[in-house]
């Protein structure tokens, strides 16, 4: 077992050791940051290829998850989801006792929780997270990291994670807490990454380029950092004043975008889902509500459904 | 008919009559920021009450559409929908003619054709528009509006439209071009106001306050502002590298959002519909694109659909 340090001294230490398990663009990322910040960094990926390009940069390439669980105390795994984690960390279980195990795969809290009961069964000491920002972040300013897991093993691990730079928020000791934020958070990033989508799609089957239209989608998401804070003020205090805009004036606005894209041809899916969601709370008689009813909508099944 | 002046005087001139049809919150908006800059403005809406509430504000409030056509020669009207705004300006027809008028309306490009086809053959200049920024923007810096139609009738009453405030774009001759936008702008708004209505549904089953989540949310939403413009240049270029993001990655990350909101008893619809066309671009092979392939993807309906 590595010692991490964790009293005030930490800082003035050498980098410790870090492994990173896991070498798609975010485990790169995230290898490539504690190169840069000194910390003695060991790799191991799948497919070897990745780890060979790693091994360029000066990381250490392990022939095993085991083998690059014992070159250090923190060990960071970063994958597509937590089948793949848990295929890569079973048979590393043995390496990994008296060490940190650091997940930041995104995945479910119920995951988290189950893989730090895993881990707690097994003598492994461990944190959740989750990057919610770009690959190309990690490492500077706008990088943004949430922890969740016990206080003190965060704060233990505060100087190798400095490394990741941006900021980081330690959500509390719940394991799942940052899947729960992650979640919520990638629902808004995908919601709003397939409305782009569909958007570019749209203008262009009438002639407009996706560039003629950026500058004004743009602007669209600058509106939702007004909206966002005002709509949850909302939400939480169970109110939804609809004298800006009534649901029913959105539906209709939807209606007409899933109509367009349909008499083109395009897929229509994503907003036909979104319409009758609207539209039952119009035919629920609060169409004339504001949009932070649509929260009370969603947080239930359609009836008929489940 | 009130003549419109075109010449530079314009705006030494008295600010010229303008009336507004439809008093929902964008009307009410419109009409009170004619107002605001003396613009003698005639209100009419189908429930008087609110052209009442409008003239205790100083608006003439007029009995008939027709009447209040016949007030002014910019006729703005603004209500749900185009089939709305058909059933008040028919019975209108005669009094709008040799007068300008302007749909705000939100609607299809062919809904935007066909009424400037219908203005047309009554001798009614014809001009469409949207607005992109919310009610409570009009009038004031950060309102955004959209205009198409002829450019000389566009020119003609920029004077009166100056009193709406912030920044106006005509889009050019094409009447169905501010739609167009409109249409893709709120495909992408729609779609994101959706997702952050669902995120604040999810979270709060996991315990955490819309509030708790709204600050990280901002910065999601702020992400886009780089993500938009990026995208654009790929998908216009047609390319789409997959270097720092895979919509494998992206797809595995939407089920998890949708699997956690069944276990939940949330409405999982709009993630569903998400990860469905994502799932398509890994079924041909393209998991491991970048996100722009998604418009390709988007641009065509679902195999055994339509
Ligand atoms: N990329 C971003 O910008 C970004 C941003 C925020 C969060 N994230 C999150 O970070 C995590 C990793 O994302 P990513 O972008 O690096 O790429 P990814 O495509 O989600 O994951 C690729 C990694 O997973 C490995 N993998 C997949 N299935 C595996 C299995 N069955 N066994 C072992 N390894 C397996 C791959 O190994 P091979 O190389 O052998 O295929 C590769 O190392 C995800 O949870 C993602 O949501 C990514
Ligand atoms: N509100 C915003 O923040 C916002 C932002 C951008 C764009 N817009 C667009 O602006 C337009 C108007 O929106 P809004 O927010 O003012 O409210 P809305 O709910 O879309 O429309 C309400 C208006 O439509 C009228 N109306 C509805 N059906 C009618 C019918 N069959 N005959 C006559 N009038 C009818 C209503 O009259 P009654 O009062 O008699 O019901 C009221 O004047 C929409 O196209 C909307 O998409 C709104």
């Amino acid at each position: 077992m590595t010692a991490q340090r964790s009293d005030e001294s930490a800082h003035f230490a050498a980098p410790a050791p870090v492994t990173v398990l896991g070498l798609g663009p975010m485990g790169r990322a995230l290898a490539s940051a504690f190169l840069r910040a000194g910390h003695p960094t060991t790799v191991w990926n799948r497919s070897p290829a990745k780890a060979e390009a790693l091994a360029d940069l000066g990381a250490a390439h392990a022939a095993t998850p085991a083998a690059a669980a014992e070159a250090a105390g923190l060990v960071v795994v970063c994958v597509l989801d937590y089948d793949a984690a848990e295929q890569i960390l079973a048979p590393a279980a043995d390496a990994l006792r008296g060490r940190t195990l650091l997940n930041l795969t995104a995945d479910t809290p119920e995951r988290a929780r189950a893989m730090a009961e895993w881990a707690a069964a097994r003598g492994i000491d461990y944190l959740d997270g989750a990057v919610m920002s770009p690959a190309g972040t990690v490492g500077g300013p706008s990088a943004v990291y949430l922890y969740s897991g016990p206080g003190d093993l965060y704060d233990r691990h505060r100087p190798e994670l400095a490394a990741l730079g941006g900021t980081a928020t330690h959500l509390g000791a719940d394991h799942g807490r940052a899947a729960t934020y992650d979640l919520a958070l990638l629902d808004l990033f995908w919601s709003a990454m397939s409305g782009m989508a569909h958007a570019f799609a749209l203008a262009r089957a009438e002639g407009v380029a996706a560039s003629e239209l950026a500058p004004f989608a743009v602007g669209i998401s600058e509106l939702m950092e007004d909206i966002i804070p005002a709509t949850a003020a909302d939400v939480d205090a169970g109110r939804a004043p609809g004298d800006d805009a009534a649901i029913a004036s959105a539906a209709a606005s939807m209606a007409h975008i899933a109509d367009a894209a349909e008499a083109r041809g395009i897929d229509s899916a994503l907003m036909r889902a979104a319409q009758a969601a609207a539209r039952r709370a119009v035919e629920d008689g609060r169409g004339q509500a504001g949009w932070a009813h649509m929260t009370e909508v969603l947080a239930a099944e359609p009836a008929g459904v489940g």
